[in-house]
């Protein structure tokens, strides 16, 4: 067989949006499904039975990180990042590009802070003069043609990144699946400015997959996910989904959705793009999302999305809750660690089942997270993917069983 | 039924170790038994899921903190120590007495190490001119015939124990077992400050008691413990367990042999003790230990013994091994953050049956650990309280099955 094969199961009428079944080496993942983030090879704190337990069937690991830590020789040394974590079902790396740019504008941002610049470049970026070709990070990350140079995170040593690289150290860190290497432009960005990044992420598409070919073994199979960017403009993201969707990908992934701008401008991207992606591939999110994201997303067609706030969220006792439970800024998160929730014997959310919900209440939770301990974030983790999980489970059975827009209405209003 | 009654199922000829049967209003625990910590209701990053698998049958919640955070009301109000942390097994608490000494005696430390002045009181305790009364902790402990007063380590608050107030406390947070109150001598002591430690000790023992029997009823049965204190004198231990043994308590603790003794000094202390205890009852170790300390108190006569060690150790990547695993520092530890171990594909230890070892590799751990993952000290605290719990249930099929010194001559040699 190949490294994957997709299949709808059910398509709703006059709409994108669908329930399918992935086929991957390491068992079936039911879509629409959310993706787990396991950045350094582990999603924060929860155990491979965990994820089990959830009912997580994918997950998806940050190829920046791991060629940085433990590095990709050890990962493929001890069985490649399944094996490696001790998780028998399916993942996905990403290409190491978003992570990239991203760190580095961090790291920018702090250097700036230090110099007391820091309000010139957000003045910059506010004002759409600012784009990844014409600004290299404070000489942190110099894109060129052929790649991308960069300092680590860790220890200020220099690494350069280019398309055959990035699907080199995918290789052996070995995911089921690969995302090709792309140019992610900042937000806000003048049109100017995602032009040249989305035409760099063509070209650079190309090489990938070229790469990938020459890479692809019988005994390596491994499935490769062009990426389609194009930042908030409805040209270049059509543009883009029309070009990467003609290309050889075994999958699409949509890109640069996530860092920064709103949630219309997000929905947008997924509407432009999706139509112009070949129906019968699995299409992927990057970095979404929140509740009301998923639903948009999945209903204009969207396969699978990765997001790491519910381990982002859980560390530090933000936990997701149903409707009715949020706050006024948040109407589906919580702060367990809110003086409040002292005596509550409660369950985190009402209705859930997880292991946290049905074990521990409120009150004891809340006084992990005041005593500083340990299991606080590991339960409000294990709740919080065990909820976002189980809203996407939730979401394909409404599908498939034609109330799709009942079980929106029940969530979102 | 009572509390908790004690059944022994076998004696070793002509020793005083035996294998029995604590039956509790929360299950049977199986003796010699290692009892883990949870400070703070919580044995740190366990689920009481994991405490199950693990096989442990009783753990151990310190009231000094309980009191601190959240407070016994809190914890009472949602159950009482076991249904607060949602561990179904047996529970006991201490006193609260050798916290408030033993963090009083560390903040001294602290407040001395800023005035420069840390030397004098190291200089005193090493010629033994330090007792528990002469020196009132710089005021931050105070201690009189009525109680003990002290701040507390997290605001600096004013509080303080009586044994009346212990016995109180450790009522609402409901443990299957309490201590009794007692001052813990620190050590080196002189003979006289570890005489007047003690026999305050038995004057606290008889307050603890009837305070302890005035507040018991139909529905609220816990079992008390009484304290055997003394240092390292034997004439004191000796007399502080003909006392203590002499009165009607349900079980009994030896306690001040983790303070900073030697093993000897431990070993001493227990064997000068246990002749002197009703034979009936079941006796617990205070702080001890390590895997040869388990082995010398359990051949004395020793039941029970709790200690921070699996937790403490493992949280910072010292994980117990196997005979022939360890370091010359220690036969029984290894470091796993050590570079070393990057790519080791081997377990934990060799003949490990717990979950880290089956499903995680010296080098994914190693990884964990030095990528700053909370799931290392998970998996780490995980296997050192199985080795623990399994080492002494080891222990005691060896006893059952008269072959304790085989087991004692494989590991200690």
């Amino acid at each position: 067989m190949t490294a994957i094969s997709f299949a709808i199961l059910k398509k709703s009428p006059g709409m994108p949006m669908r329930a399918g079944k992935l086929v991957t080496l390491h068992g079936v993942v039911e879509t629409p499904a959310f993706v787990p983030v396991g950045t350094q090879a582990t999603v924060k704190s929860l155990t491979p039975e965990d994820l089990e337990k959830i009912g997580v069937q994918i997950l998806f690991g940050n190829t920046y990180h791991l060629h940085l830590r433990p590095g990709e020789e050890t990962v493929e040394k001890l069985g490649g990042l399944g094996k490696f974590m001790g998780y028998t079902g399916a993942t996905m790396t990403d290409s190491g590009g978003f992570q990239v740019f991203s760190l580095a504008r961090e790291n920018k941002r702090t250097t700036l802070r230090h110099s007391g610049d820091e309000r010139s470049e957000d003045a910059r970026i506010k004002e759409g003069s600012w784009s990844s070709q014409d600004d290299n990070f404070g000489n942190l990350v110099r894109i060129t043609e052929d790649g991308v140079e960069f300092k680590s995170h860790l220890d200020g040593s220099t690494h350069f990144f280019t398309p055959e690289k990035s699907i080199a150290i995918q290789k052996k860190l070995g995911a089921d699946i690969c995302l090709s290497f792309d140019d992610c432009a900042p937000f806000p960005v003048t049109h100017e400015g995602a032009k040249a990044a989305m035409e760099r992420t063509h070209r650079w598409a190309e090489r990938s997959l070229r790469s990938h070919k020459g890479l692809t073994t019988e005994n390596q199979k491994q499935a490769l996910y062009g990426i389609v960017q194009g930042s908030v403009f409805e040209d270049l993201r059509k543009e883009s989904a029309a070009y990467i969707g003609n290309m050889d990908f075994d999958g699409f992934a949509i890109g640069g959705v996530s860092v920064g701008e709103s949630k219309e401008d997000m929905v947008k991207a997924v509407e432009w793009a999706v139509p112009l992606l070949p129906e019968d591939r699995v299409k992927h999110l990057l970095g979404v999302g929140d509740v009301d994201d998923i639903f948009y997303a999945v209903e204009r067609g969207i396969d699978t999305m990765d997001c790491v706030t519910p381990s982002r969220l859980g560390r530090v006792g933000h936990v997701f809750v149903g409707p009715g439970e949020g706050t006024m800024e948040n109407r589906f998160r919580m702060d367990i660690t809110k003086a409040t929730f002292a005596t509550d014997s409660g369950p985190l959310t009402h209705g859930c089942d997880c292991y946290a919900c049905t074990h521990f209440t409120r009150g004891y939770i809340n006084h992990l997270f005041r005593a500083k301990e340990m299991l606080g974030g590991h339960l409000a983790t294990y709740h919080n993917v065990y909820f976002m999980v189980h809203l996407v489970k939730q979401i394909r059975e409404a599908i498939l069983e034609d109330r799709f827009n009942d079980l929106k209405e029940h969530w979102l209003g």
